[in-house]
């Protein structure tokens, strides 16, 4: 069994993606598919008149201000636009694929952080009314019920809190946490780039070996978003996951690539 | 078990028809929500620069005209905002509720009507690049994989072609169907009327009882949405749905009140 997290960043092949997914699948290897959404999220929001703020917490994260009404666009395009365009595609080739979020038989619970500390034109704000969070738990159940039967699940945050909000979460943590719960081999996390580069503006600067105890040498590199997948990945290896794997997914086949060794493998 | 239709026209009373959901499922009773999305559908349409187009079909049947654009807002609202809104609700209330399309799992399967001749200003025209279709089958292994393991589903249109495109379909005629394929004894649909009204200006013209053979004398009063409301009621009388009951969903308990009498029964 492996975990597939495919990002939501302009570049990825979604074609591509779906039928190695459907190809990988009719061997027999179980898939759990995670899927992310934040570049079309942007895209809604500015049509519907409400540009996406992101915003960078004290720690040097970077995050989406998910006021309520930010949470319904997310929802519209992660779990309306995305998830049910995947499941489609999925069908379409014969996988009997089942769309669903975190809020869904409550597969990912945690907390809501409804009030985050920011920095902003190097001023310290708290911004309040946040609907984000991180999971802290995973409900396998559903999850298992579901691969038991043969369906291939394609889960999307938002996660839900404990006292039931949907939040925020973000898509790599959320999918490490999963693949260390189900206690998968392989964790492959498909991106616009195809790995960890040493360099942003190269893509032959590829970091191709992490060993887990070396991490600290490589966080350096990880710019932006990549600095959450990295958190990620070194979470989900201290978990008992044996390999996570940074890949290209805006190439043909990306996850046979990933499997045989193409991208930064962590283990 | 029991299936309910919660329509998505304005006015409808989503906490009070949640509460009531979580109060009646406490008691042991198994039921299956549906729900629509259309006014909230036309709002994020028209907000997104992509006004809704209703066409009105040689046969008087009025449909959203839906090329794939159009049907992406549709399963965004719908798949997202909606459904994930409505599992979020009863989650907080302490259902273990699971929010699906009819894409997932193929539970709605059916026919895409690709080309459909409409009447638009007195004249004949045939539009093309239509995804709206007819769900003829109910796969109800998902559905009944999920009742039996103590979860609520949630279900909402689109429903998915034989060839595996997403199609947007009739929620009432869906949850007809998908109500006389589980066998259940009673249908409860919930709009923003009373029930089937003899004067639609006047909610206090309601008609409380239709013995299905009497069903021809009361077709002429359906108006609009209802044409379709009342041939899915007769479709799931005929296929062996004991009871079929048209309610007000802005009410309080508007599910108890459906169940003790209160709206159009059909029988």
């Amino acid at each position: 069994m492996i975990v597939i997290k495919m990002g939501g960043s302009l570049g990825i092949n979604y074609e591509a993606v779906c039928n190695d997914l459907a190809s990988i699948l009719k061997t027999g290897l179980q898939i759990i598919l995670v899927h992310g959404g934040s570049s079309e999220t942007n895209l809604v929001s500015a049509r519907l008149g409400k540009p996406p703020r992101m915003v960078t917490s004290v720690s040097g994260y970077e995050s989406r201000y998910t006021d309520r009404e930010t949470l319904e666009i997310f929802e519209m395009v992660y779990c309306g636009k995305i998830n049910k365009g995947i499941v489609e595609k999925l069908q379409r080739r014969g996988i009997n694929a089942v769309g669903l979020s975190g809020v869904d038989g409550r597969i990912w619970e945690g907390i809501r952080k409804s009030a985050i500390t920011i920095v902003e034109d190097g001023k310290k704000k708290v911004l309040r009314d946040d609907f984000t969070g991180r999971v802290e738990k995973v409900n396998l159940d559903l999850i298992e019920l579901l691969l038991e039967h043969g369906y291939t699940p394609v889960l999307t945050p938002p996660a839900i809190s404990y006292q039931g909000e949907a939040i925020n979460v973000d898509g790599d943590r959320a999918a490490a946490i999963l693949a260390s719960a189900l206690k998968v081999e392989k964790l492959v996390i498909l991106s616009n780039v195809p790995g960890l580069l040493k360099d942003v503006t190269n893509e032959s600067s590829l970091v191709e070996d992490i060993p887990i105890r070396e991490m600290d040498n490589y966080v350096k590199y990880a710019k932006g978003r990549m600095k959450k997948k990295i958190l990620g990945a070194a979470e989900a290896i201290r978990q008992g996951v044996k390999e996570v794997i940074f890949a290209d997914g805006r190439i043909d086949k990306p996850i046979s690539g990933a499997l045989i060794g193409k991208g930064t493998i962590i283990h």
